[in-house]
């Protein structure tokens, strides 16, 4: 198992960069003054494909020497990464094949095809989906790019809190959502270097809350299909993301479905942003636990923003 | 009539800066492939209290006399500039009185509440909504700020375009919506002085076109209670805002309410950003009239963001 190291993050931020939005910062008073902290949203909704995940993806792709990216690449992703390694693909002119699960949201399919690549439909479980990733491996020979326990696709991941700490000073944290765990992987990555003041939360729905048992007991719980609104935080930690996580998170807060979709909507309402269920469980974290960052500087990550419109959770 | 000139826009800005935000301008490859164009987003959806009648009205409110303000202000609106007023005296703790139509979104209802201001009810009709505003303004003594036919708003609104002009480079046109015209004389006003060979157009729901029809026509039409899903576009012309529209508008186009909707859900789903119906008449207009912005540079006004989320527009 290769860790990535900051010379990783240096060299994938020089590599994507072309390829990639460096997003901005917004910041509400509302929701500050609900919070009583100050928070800082990185608008990784704003990111190119729609989420965070365009910076692993392209650092992967672009990284490939030409014989390997002839071949082209293949993932599995319960969206976003498949979406976003689509769009990297695309950049760089290479096949790409994403294994989905066939109850993933239209949109999402709908924007893989919209980058050219190719979509095989599995079961929305984390079995289904690797024994038919197998399958299209063993036919393709494409590169798999894992969609976070991948050195490459962390050390991606890693440039966004470099972009977030060069953009505001003196956080007292940062909170993302978990997870398999990439994010938080290149969160805990960069930070651990550059600020190791700055405390890591990660913030997970009750429904899906294997990285919170998995903290708690000290080794990998993986859970087969959980059932959450946020539904880009399906999938199980694996090791490389298990390293980071054990060795540089402060804690891990969950919050319930009702409690998700009310910070959503309440980002949507106040900020005028698009962005995912997935995306809202820092905010509810933070909501639900206001002693813990009363007064703080809170960095938070918002992920991504690619919803089905016609199926939004408050209707 | 007192028309307002580019020192009372320069005045204005730096009244109001302290009170409003200097809004991104932001871009989307995607829709500027649909649009053969070049189409570069201000948005004054995320201004502050969502729309960008908080220029105007925050000119106006901090424009008044210590003893004008202590009988507070008042007004008319069908939204936002009712928000946006009651956002401005809220700052300068002033009292705020605004007569909104019954049928208005409860979520602009709500908004103005919540800045402190008091809200009337009158009939969804421009005279039911001038008699009963007559009441309210004999009762309190309160200053009357008038949505858009007012110099003081105007010079505020003005403010927008002077912005877009210094964050974009050669523009050829800017585009904007059209209601009662105080954005588009806000527009006219900045650019005939400071950018007069860039055009600009106005756009209208087919649906709510008295402002079309006065331009063809040469003299003000007016429609009592159009029916648009651009419900912020609902206003006639008056004298001051048809000063401008006829002196430097170069053409009004029209949208049907479903190419307005369409444009709104494409802007939503591409740049992840929440606008409302009146902010996607002029997309929808470009999209229909390609041959005429073909290649072109186009500064495009998002107007406001403060959309009732349980009742949007394709569901």
């Amino acid at each position: 198992m290769y860790i990535p190291t900051l010379f990783d993050v240096d060299e994938a931020h020089a590599r994507i960069k072309p390829h990639i939005h460096r997003t901005p910062v917004l910041t509400s008073r509302c929701i500050n003054s609900l919070a009583g902290a100050e928070l800082f949203f990185k608008c990784e909704n704003l990111q190119k494909a729609g989420a965070f995940k365009a910076r692993g993806a392209s650092n992967a792709v672009f990284g490939l020497s030409d014989e390997q990216a002839a071949k082209g690449v293949a993932t599995h992703s319960s969206g976003n990464h498949g979406t976003c390694l689509a769009y990297a693909a695309g950049r760089r002119g290479i096949p790409c094949t994403v294994v989905m699960p066939r109850t993933a949201p239209q949109a999402k399919k709908d924007a893989v095809r919209g980058y050219g690549a190719k979509v095989v439909e599995c079961e929305p479980s984390t079995s289904s989906r690797e024994a038919v990733f197998a399958e299209v491996v063993a036919a393709t020979g494409a590169e798999f790019v894992h969609p976070y326990n991948d050195a490459r696709v962390i050390a991606g991941q890693a440039t966004c809190s470099k972009e977030l700490i060069e953009q505001v000073a003196g956080l007292d944290a940062v909170i993302a959502p978990i997870g398999g765990g990439g994010m938080v992987s290149g969160t805990c990555l960069t930070l651990s270097n550059l600020a190791p003041h700055i405390k890591i939360y990660a913030a997970e729905p009750e429904q899906a809350d294997d990285a919170y048992r998995s903290f708690k007991a000290g080794h990998i719980i993986a859970d087969d299909a959980p059932v959450t609104v946020a539904d880009g935080l399906k999938v199980p930690l694996k090791d490389l993301t298990w390293h980071f996580v054990r060795s540089h998170v402060t804690d891990i807060l969950t919050a319930s479905e009702a409690e998700i979709v009310d910070a959503m909507k309440l980002i949507w309402k106040r900020m005028k942003i698009i962005m995912e269920p997935s995306s809202a469980v820092p905010l509810a974290t933070i909501l639900k636990n206001k002693d813990l960052f009363a007064g703080k500087r809170i960095g938070v990550i918002i992920t991504g923003g690619n919803v089905d419109l016609d199926k939004l959770p408050w209707q």
